[in-house]
């Protein structure tokens, strides 16, 4: 009987990926009724990175109270995991100040809410936490992280700015006195999966700002405030850190952690190595991802590139079965799997494939296994 | 490495057989650059029958000079084929009184140039005929075919009337003395996938009408006439040959050739018993069949059920790769092939997957065969 592993991604803006992990792991077993099929949920950094790390292995959900994008109150989620006896904690920006529905306008939104429940991670005696860094609706170059572990943001007058990219404006000067001492001795990981440093063309308000609501003329501005914040800081850390990659990811978020001795990696590469994915694929006869959209940018460190490049180390064939598959891209992407698929299975419109995805994608996971094992099952 | 038969009917309204046959060999070579490919284009015993038969087999196109459905001339294509010595011949009446852009109405038209093609055949020895059925504009009650074979159609005062729909109005009785006396020793066979009776609420005026024009106030009053031709020769045929199963295809045209002696097969069994495609099977390791769309209808002996009975009876896995598989009908077709497949990679309309339909197929079948064959080939 075979063994199979179903790893995607979500299908952004339909399925969560567990969603569609159930589903692809509901249509094989209409195929393979007894077949013996291991789940691993993806993500890369953004929204359901808790949930996809909690789906594959041990830990707890906890919550805390934290800072919304508005410094109003909320509830965030994240998880505690204990690896022999050591317990580190996995966050996600996008549950504190995600980007759908984000109220307000961007210039007043602030990245507090994560740099509290860090602080709320210190308080609970955890060492080691991974922050993923995808889906932010900020782009305060990390000040509200900044304040929240006690960085204080003044203004020429001595007084505290907001720890919002409007608040920027008047910054005049950093104070690293009270920044938390505990930090030190924390190991803060970064799952992103962008490079971009954090100011000018290649930077977090020119490239990702539009998606955040700002402004065409409103860039230059902004950009310019956040430089600021990146002078004083850069001359604290003693080295340009705001040009390191990955200091605009999170609108600059990955700026104030990586300041604060974060390291970065590749969100999708850490999600499978927190989840154990490499032994389950191992012991695996056939392995299939997918993610709502795939094209060029999946090859460039996405979750399904991610799961295909571990299937291949371990000489296991992997599958891609996504909502769409970019016919211009599929000779790009056709080399690194075992065959490309959408889950459309006639002429329809994307909002009809949006709908019935679920089942369109139980549908085609089981023809994929019909085709793969027919020798073994009719 | 692997030997593979593709073996797919036409996407109606955008490929022919033969191109969906070389698109999935040009994806599947992509994919297994050495492998051995046999094409098997289908057809059902409509358009494509002639050039289904001679893509797989050795045989000659001939053409002759006929009777097109308004009774003007046109050239008319068919297949001689030997085997043993003994020859036969492939027409098909969509080649010559065909339904896409047929001219006139469907009262003026008449399958005479059919008949004439019989007679042409038999004037050059051909002692077996078959009569791909399927496709025609006419719906005279075969009507034409006698007249051309030597039956005289009369009216009340002795003259003949015109061998059409119309004609028949005026039809007193049928002289059958002048009926081509070498029909007795030629073997025809009719390559329908109709059961259909020739009158009633089941016969072909009712059922098949519409479609060529026949308006719902007229369906009464010609099937009346085509009841009345119906009354004569089956008293002198002595058995109610208008009843039988198929007398009603290609609009009577199954009952003037059975009452001429024909038997009836299915259209797309004795294409693929022509092909030879059995030996084929036998030698391969994976066989590919498709259709423009497939539904619950695919499983009443369309071209790819007829592949798949052929495969399973070979002990073969067979798959299926169409246009469009409609969902709702998916767990009907899911048991019969080793995965049931659309060409479409990402929501699109209509138009634009006909329009694209010859690259899509070929991606398509490229990944199928990478997920089939990836132990062989990544």
């Amino acid at each position: 009987m075979p063994v199979i592993v179903v790893a995607p991604d979500s299908y952004k803006g339909s399925l969560s990926a567990q969603a569609v992990a159930c589903a692809m792991e509901a249509g094989i077993r209409r195929a393979l009724p007894d077949v013996a099929i291991h789940r691993f949920p993806m993500a890369d950094g953004g929204e359901g990175t808790v949930d996809a790390v909690l789906a594959a292995r041990s830990g707890e959900v906890r919550q805390a109270e934290v800072a919304d994008a508005l410094l109003g109150r909320r509830e965030a989620r994240f998880a505690l995991l204990e690896h022999e006896g050591r317990r580190s904690a996995v966050i996600e920006v996008a549950g504190i100040v995600g980007l759908p529905d984000a109220p307000g306008v961007v210039a007043q939104r602030s990245s507090r809410g994560v740099g509290e429940l860090l602080r709320h991670c210190l308080d609970l005696g955890i060492r080691q936490v991974m922050v993923g860094l995808g889906g932010s609706s900020t782009s305060d170059g990390g000040a509200g992280v900044l304040a929240a572990l006690g960085v204080r943001l003044l203004d020429a007058g001595g007084g505290e700015i907001a720890p919002t990219l409007a608040g920027l404006e008047r910054l005049d000067r950093l104070d690293f006195s009270g920044l938390d001492p505990r930090l030190a001795g924390c190991d803060i990981i970064l799952l992103a999966d962008v490079d971009n440093p954090l100011c000018g063309e290649h930077g977090t308000t020119t490239v990702f700002g539009p998606q955040k609501g700002v402004a065409a003329a409103d860039v230059g501005r902004y950009d310019g405030w956040i430089a600021g914040l990146a002078r004083h800081a850069d001359s604290w850390a003693g080295q340009a850190v705001s040009t390191m990659p990955g200091a605009g990811a999170a609108g600059g978020m990955g700026y104030a952690l990586r300041l604060l001795g974060a390291r970065i990696e590749r969100g999708a590469a850490m999600i499978c190595q927190l989840q154990g994915m490499d032994s389950a694929i191992r012991a695996a006869d056939w392995v299939l991802t997918g993610e709502g959209r795939s094209d060029a940018q999946t090859l460039r460190g996405k979750a399904p590139y991610e799961v295909a490049r571990r299937a291949h180390a371990a000489g296991k064939p992997v599958s891609l079965l996504s909502g769409a598959v970019r016919p211009a891209d599929l000779a790009l992407l056709a080399p690194h799997f075992s065959g490309c698929f959408s889950i459309i299975p006639e002429p329809m419109a994307l909002e009809d494939a949006i709908e019935h995805a679920e089942v369109l994608a139980a549908n085609a996971a089981e023809q994929l296994a019909r085709l793969r094992f027919s020798a073994l099952h009719f």
